[in-house]
């Protein structure tokens, strides 16, 4: 976490504080009553003291990127290509990239048309526009609990009603869904979205077992309902490993999301959505009235970036030096954590997930941690519905393994001063649950 | 209009064509019915044609522009600072760059902090993120008659109903505002929202009478309506001149949209948000769940331009350019115009527009006129509530004066046919009214 990565307040303005004196709090729409900022936020001024180890942020480790190279193809682009890198381009995105793309998801089993592609501003954008024409006011969307805080932001954003499905070392559980659309439909209520991260889950930190998803898929199929497949981190498994995407299983009933901030770079903010053709034709006219086009530039960066890098052999890089971080952690919550703890052991992406011991309430502890150097996003983020109290997901994707090792360390400390209050007073602290937070790129 | 500002069709596949063929149909949300597609749209295989004269985009001609000292400036930028520029940021957007667009503000009277600026993608962005924060389905939005085609929209995709307020030479009239306002009153509706352009109107090509502004927003204060202030054009007046914003007229009751669309480069799609803080602290929550964060790379190029480029001289260089532009269309429509039509006078921005004599429809004659080598955008595209039959805009930004000259004689060729037409077989076409057009990137 940087000082780029959040708002800066006014001196003496904490977020929320000016709500009561806001002259405009008649004039919003319902929609906003969902958004707050997330806990990280209020504990900035201390959070993002170099001093703490931030094991709470999302943001990629970009350090092996030919820098050098991308600087010259970045000059000979706007020399030699400059009046169409700056000048507006559709809705739909440059035509070249999304040929591209469609090379990109063929290493995970998809057969795509260019056409049936859209290019947005980050997968953030294509999840937003997805909600946007699918779901009206008090619609369902079923979401792993739990499931990515940004998306739970954007279907707060359209007032949809999320139902959580808990998964297990294998990701989304068939039973669990089953059961849930069983009671949704017995309830009386429209599902129309499955929201799901298959691979290297965010928070979760587990993936979905390969024969499962064909049935996950004719769950769906039965009970009427879209899949919306978020897949950011599918090409960092570790071991080089990939997985067949729900898309390539079902292509007319899965809209897949793919972005380019994890395999290249976030600050582009590159994702695109594969759509079947005429949802991929309302997501054109969606993306047109939400930012007219994505920028230009940043499509052209990324397709030169494709055309003359080796891609595949950087994302190689990257999950190596994720491995390595990932290693670090296991390797150091093994160490440090006291007993009755649990967490989980991806096999990619950026996350594991870890549960406290019974009593302890991870998000009133974050405070406590930030004071003792170590911050974390604690779990109630990540659930639309007061579940997370005893979660919390720490990252290693950003922080050298030896401050990663120091972070547990240190959390590991907070939580055991936290058990001993505990055994010596009872509960620490009882706090009310809370919804969904706005996400922010802390916690992207 | 270029091939890169319009997706492609597969052959055989017209806009709509599948509509009745989509199993997704039963699937989609309210707001979705009031998704369309632009009537030019549907004539891109034609109208995209060299030889076809595009008066009906909105792209800004960037030929003037110094690419040689760009492409040496992103070199440098990535070379120095490409960790950053690749790297999520905050929704708020980068601190350097806030600050220096409160001196592009100052150009226009307005002192506003750094902080209560958010950067978007586009100002398109903008105006959506303040319409989501805003707009219940069935509340008011007031508008210029006729009005920017994206803010409706952004405006249809929320679900909110556009009261148009007719204009005359001196841009938005302020009995009829309070006469709209009355009414919308009397009947009970919400109104939320004014929406105004208040410099070098698109598409109408008028301004707002300075004498008028304090009048305009005594009349929100009023009805309690917060303005919606939307200035791309504000810095291209001819002359110079420049006109005393809104917001700096009453800071607490507008909010404020800008972007470097039209003085820098629409390619980076990199806009502006100006609101009173408690507003401005729930547009980042909203950005947030909308793209999480604009591209850094984008705003550290517009930073860097700003902070090392002549960017007062460069907007003299585009002015005197679209001054040029300006003179080759009013000329050439005072030339060959048939008599029974008349057009608006810009002293700056893009556009003109022109109404037509009666019994011709604009709408339907496009489609000859592609026919003929010119294309233009109807009217009723700026209209939510099907006015704006008898009128086109015109403009005038992207193509070279003798092509302006070019394409307005074809124009005034096809409409004498029309009137011939019509003078032997009395009203050529009677078509159907229809709504909002959602924008594209050749209407911006």
């Amino acid at each position: 976490m940087s000082e780029a990565q959040l708002p800066e307040h006014r001196p003496g303005t904490e977020p929320g504080s000016r709500t009561n004196l806001d002259p405009h709090v008649e004039r919003y729409a319902a929609r906003t009553a969902g958004m707050t900022a997330s806990e990280i936020r209020a504990l900035f001024a201390v959070a993002s003291r170099p001093e703490v180890v931030s094991l709470a942020g999302g943001m990629p480790n970009l350090a092996a990127l030919p820098l050098e190279s991308l600087s010259q193809q970045m000059s000979e682009l706007i020399a030699e290509d400059g009046l169409t890198a700056l000048q507006y381009g559709s809705a739909h995105g440059v035509p070249a990239l999304r040929e591209q793309i469609c090379d990109v998801m063929a290493m995970e089993g998809i057969t795509g048309h260019p056409d049936d592609i859209v290019v947005t501003v980050g997968s953030q954008m294509a999840l937003d526009m997805v909600t946007r024409l699918f779901c009206d006011p008090g619609d369902v969307v079923i979401a792993e609990g739990p499931s990515y805080v940004g998306a739970l932001g954007s279907f707060a954003a359209y007032q949809a009603e999320v139902v959580h499905v808990a998964m297990d070392d294998d990701g989304l559980v068939p039973e669990n869904l089953r059961a849930a659309l069983a009671q949704c439909e017995k309830a009386g209520k429209r599902v129309k979205l499955l929201y799901t991260i298959p691979n290297f889950h965010n928070p979760a930190g587990v993936t979905l077992a390969v024969d499962r998803r064909a049935e996950i898929l004719e769950i769906c199929r039965q009970y009427d309902v879209l899949v919306v497949e978020d897949n950011p981190y599918g090409l960092l498994g570790f071991d080089g490993q990939t997985y067949p995407a729900l898309r390539s299983m079902d292509p007319d009933n899965v809209v897949y999301l793919g972005s380019f901030s994890k395999t290249f770079a976030s600050g582009l903010r590159v994702g695109w959505v594969l759509a079947p053709h005429a949802v991929r034709e309302k997501l054109v006219l969606a993306s047109e009235s939400a930012t007219l086009c994505p920028p230009t530039l940043n499509q052209l960066v990324v397709s030169k970036y494709l055309a003359t890098h080796d891609w595949k052999g950087q994302i190689k890089t990257f999950r190596e030096n994720y491995r390595e971080r990932r290693d670090a952690m296991i390797g150091a919550l093994e160490q440090y954590m006291p007993e009755g703890c649990s967490w989980t052991h991806p096999d990619g992406g950026f996350y594991v997930w870890l549960t406290v011991p019974e009593g302890v309430d991870a998000k009133a502890m974050l405070a406590r941690a930030v004071t003792a150097r170590v911050a974390y996003a604690s779990g109630t983020g990540f659930y639309a519905d007061g579940l997370g109290s005893r979660q919390m997901r720490l990252s290693y994707c950003y922080p050298t393994p030896e401050r990663i090792r120091e972070g547990v360390r240190r959390l590991a400390g907070v939580l055991e001063s936290e058990m001993d209050l505990m055994r010596t007073f009872g509960s620490v602290t009882t706090r009310a649950v809370s919804g969904p937070q706005t996400p922010g790129p802390e916690t992207a």
